[in-house]
């Protein structure tokens, strides 16, 4: 297929490379042009700007940091809605506010123009090796175009619903799960530090009897190494997207009392000057609060 | 082996059952003389006091419901500790309190007795067949005597210490998973379906993606399907284990506040006349607190 | 002095009739014009735009009802901005965000203009007698400018620093301090109640003892009343205003636990369908947990 | 009247003195004998067992520090029940659990004894110069009885029922409006601190608007003053007595969710080791997670 792809931070990098990789004809674009020479030396090709990304291709992709950078690549200057064509499809990827998903399809739509939404579950190394979870919402008449092209990137894409925000509700519910797991095991593991079980014992036993699931093997493993830095997953992106979760909760009128108190412990390692490293580190507030180390 | 077993309810039949099918010589005791018949049909030996199911065996396990009931069948009246040999051991598999686990080691300890804790995760259907997870702690010099016999009803056994207190500890900790996770379950389903996701749909995506433990997909299906009656884990469990597990807490001086926040919510399950209810309920009051029904 | 008054909502109209009466010059704006027609017949003259309601004037009090309004009066067309004299102040009284409290002094002093936050605490009967409290931020060289104007609404003034930003920063802690004093005396009273003993028993006990602020006096009453319809201060305010503490406490990243509580609590009545109520009415919702009603 | 008091602490012996004082004839009883001198050189008699205390008054009261002591004092060897006259009365006035309070209503109910609670509000300084509040509970025709002798140390005195638990209830309740104002204060001055208002600025417009009630003034005075040493309100009190309210929560299925936070609050208190300061110290966990010192 012919596609355009805006946005090569880690993520979006791994995943275009995916797509270059599974044959299709792909342009890039990139606000910091370097950023796209080693998907350009690898055959693709380079665009100036979102709507040259967008100009003649079946679906452009964006995977952009957040709200603000996905609206001016989508609707400012030379953006994506510029040249996106009347089959054409965009497909919002990156991780926004709800209000932002309704602004991408909104706005495509007052333009009569096609725009689904694909995010996806997994960090870039899941991503380079086309092992991401994907969760497509998208109308009907859409899905049969887009579903190949996420297989490049995707071990299985999910169909959600016909509104392209429930992609991205669906996204920020299982973000949510992530760092209310961590909080669990953090509680865990220090009750159990200070009971005398090591965490690592504690992990052995939890990972390999009812907790072994990815999200308990990930990032209980992390946890027990303090391999908090550099951050795979940077804790302004748990206060971020727990943000986001709890701004989908006063939305739709939902008490999350979980989600709440996860803000609070973002805040406080944020204060305990953690905000450079993984949100895993959010273990060692829980710690301090049981005055460990 | 020569063993005795202590308390028939479905847990412990279904062990004592696993037990009488791998060969060993079994003596049943349970206060109501009934619940014994079909172990004893089965060729096992019905005691008529914990006394007599301990007496001329090499390990006596208890499987009993809370606190009180296990400190009477170990120190009450013809009791566990009156017939508990000098080689034999006391092997006690309920959830129990830390303090109580405290009172039978150091019960069993006082009068030169041997006291191993080996608690089990898994309900009755997975006792019976000879799959629950084994958490064990026990002296060194104990482990290789009460290991194998374990095997019976144990898919895998882990080893977490020599304090027999420490498996209640790490058997507290897992029980508290189950219901952080059906909490964290229960506000993304509500906030999905107010959202327009239907908790099937969520459900499908979350265990078939990163959430994949038993965990998720044993008490995430129960959910789905608002199977909530008959219970398999009664809301007097959680109410109790999550209570015990504050307790340990509040003993080891380490804040919770996942589990404050679970016993608010089992209250609200109370209050609101759902205490006959499965504990995955509390589902229900998530969904009340945002309007739901 | 010569004033002018953008904004005569309940509260605004109150304060502005207690500047016509303390004898001042009064020019005053609504963008509902009819909302004037009674200054106007008792002396106050009829600015068509908040720039004539500013012109010549001393001082120019705003109190709009959120962020959006106070922007587009302070610096749209016609706005307030476009004829503030060089000497004259501007002089917020709305309860705004800080992001806003700083575009507006940030704003100003692009202009080389004046501007000064004096946030006040009362509802509307309080205002109209004179009554509020009033929280001064403003340059010290301003201050004496402004302290003698307050006095025709206010019954004391507190001067808490010079960043006009200050003011907006203690009325959101005093208003978070209301709520939470309301969820206080809800769990108090609800457990009183399923005790025995009535809310109204309770509040005798505690106003006349420790609990005697006119938090406990005032909110209490109308707790025991039930006097949720017609509200008072809307459960809109105490969603909003929470919020904006909330926000406040992310900005200087400060963990605020019993506002996360409030807010769950503020969209378990939302979600109820109380939104129209007082917010005193989250009461009604500690009592639905507690299976009252 | 002829009264007997049973226990001698900080508390006890200032009420004991009032009585002492108001021309009772008054036999008093401590375990450490030596804390009864004071008053014995004031005229009191000295017993040496409760009973003693008890034989021959019209009332006897308690003032023990906990359930354990209190029960020991009443219905242990030389105990209050085995002197309590057909026509006195036991008036119980510390804080005890619920489960307490019913045992000495029900062990002396059995006994054919009268049995009545008065709980007492305010510190050692307070109690002294006869400024307590009373709360009493107790059946109609006892009040008489009991009433002028209490004036002796309290300034005000409160019936809220006839069974005497509801006393006990009553002061659970205005404890814990203590501690959560506390926490309220806390986070206030905790999020003022850190955009730029001192806390003592801020309690000075609180505690002279709207937050003008003694638990205002008096704890956010020692609050600003850090104040933590010697405690006037030891720690120990605080996570005590919050969770005598949370247990009563239980009791009565009541969630209590500011309650909840308080106890993480005062664990986390402990596990810093500021176990030994004044209960109001929990402002430096307050700002310990803000990132503040």
């Amino acid at each position: 297929m012919k596609l355009g792809f805006v946005g090569l931070g880690a993520m979006g990098e791994a995943m275009a490379t995916c797509l270059l990789r599974a044959g299709h004809e792909l342009t890039v674009y990139n606000r910091t042009a370097a950023k796209a020479d080693a998907l350009v030396a690898a055959g693709a090709k380079r665009a100036r700007t979102p709507a040259e990304a967008t100009a003649g291709n079946e679906l452009v992709f964006t995977m952009l940091f957040d709200d603000a950078a996905v609206q001016h690549a989508s609707f400012g200057p030379d953006g994506i809605a510029e040249a996106l064509g009347p089959d054409a499809v965009h497909v919002g990827c990156a991780t926004v506010s709800l209000n932002q998903a309704r602004r991408l399809r909104d706005g495509h739509a007052e333009r009569g123009q096609h725009y689904a939404s694909a995010t996806v579950l997994g960090r870039p190394p899941a991503a380079r090796a086309g092992q991401l979870f994907v969760v497509l919402a998208a109308a009907d008449a859409l899905r049969a175009r887009i579903l190949p092209a996420l297989d490049a990137f995707g071990q299985k894409s999910f169909v959600v619903g016909d509104d392209p925000v429930q992609a991205n509700l669906v996204k920020l519910c299982l973000n949510f799960m992530i760092f209310a797991t961590i909080e669990q095991m953090a509680e865990v593991f220090t009750l159990g530090e200070k009971g005398g079980i090591a965490p690592a014992t504690m992990f052995e036993v939890m990972s390999n009897s009812f907790y072994t699931a990815p999200v308990h093997r990930n990032y209980g493993k992390l946890m027990v190494e303090k391999a908090y830095d550099p951050p795979g997953g940077p804790m302004e992106i748990g206060l971020k997207d727990n943000g986001l979760f709890l701004e989908a909760g006063e939305d739709f009128r939902v008490p999350l009392p979980t989600a709440s108190l996860l803000r609070d412990r973002f805040l406080q390692s944020y204060a305990a000057g953690e905000e450079g490293l993984d949100f895993v580190a959010i273990f060692e507030r829980v710690r301090a609060d049981a005055g460990l180390r």
